[in-house]
C-alpha cells in the first residue's frame, strides 16, 4: 500500500457570482492594490490517501470530491496527487 | 505591462486544530472512505495581477496576502504565478 498526498483546489464555476471574491477585491482596491483584479475565492483541501497506485488514489479522491468535498453543481475542482516516499 | 494569474493556497498552520477538516474526515469515514485521512481544509484564491515582471507580481501578491488575504499568525500560504500570454 502506498501513501499519496492529494491537494484539491475548489472554485466556483465561472458563471456563478463570487460574492466573497468581490468583497476581497473591493477591500484590496481600497488598500491601493488596484493591480489585483478578478479575485475568486474557493476552498483548498489536503488529504492523505492509502492506495495501491496513483490511478486508484485519483479515483477514490475524485469520488469523495463529487460525493462530499465539493459541490459539483456549482463548483469545479482540480486534484494534484503526489506519492509520499 | 504583463498580466499574471496568481493562485494562492492557504492552510492553517500545522499545530492549529482544524475543526472543519476533522468534521469532513469523520463524514468521509462514515461514507466508507477509510483510506482518506489527515484532511486539512483551507482557502484557495485566484487573482489577476498587472505587473512589469514576475518578481513584482510575486511581491505585490505576497504583500496583499500578508495584509488582507491570509492571516499570517495562524495560516501559511503558497503562491503559484503564471504569466498570461
Amino acid at each position: 500500500m502506498k501513501q499519496f498526498k492529494g491537494k484539491v483546489s475548489i472554485t466556483l464555476r465561472e458563471n456563478i457570482l463570487d460574492v466573497q471574491g468581490k468583497t476581497i477585491e473591493h477591500a484590496l482596491h481600497s488598500l491601493n492594490y488596484n493591480d489585483l483584479t478578478h479575485v475568486r475565492i474557493g476552498k483548498y483541501v489536503e488529504v492523505l490517501i492509502s492506495a495501491e497506485n496513483t490511478e486508484i488514489a485519483q479515483a477514490r479522491l475524485s469520488e469523495a470530491c463529487n460525493q462530499l468535498i465539493a459541490n459539483p453543481i456549482i463548483e469545479d475542482y482540480k486534484i494534484i496527487l503526489e506519492e509520499i516516499k
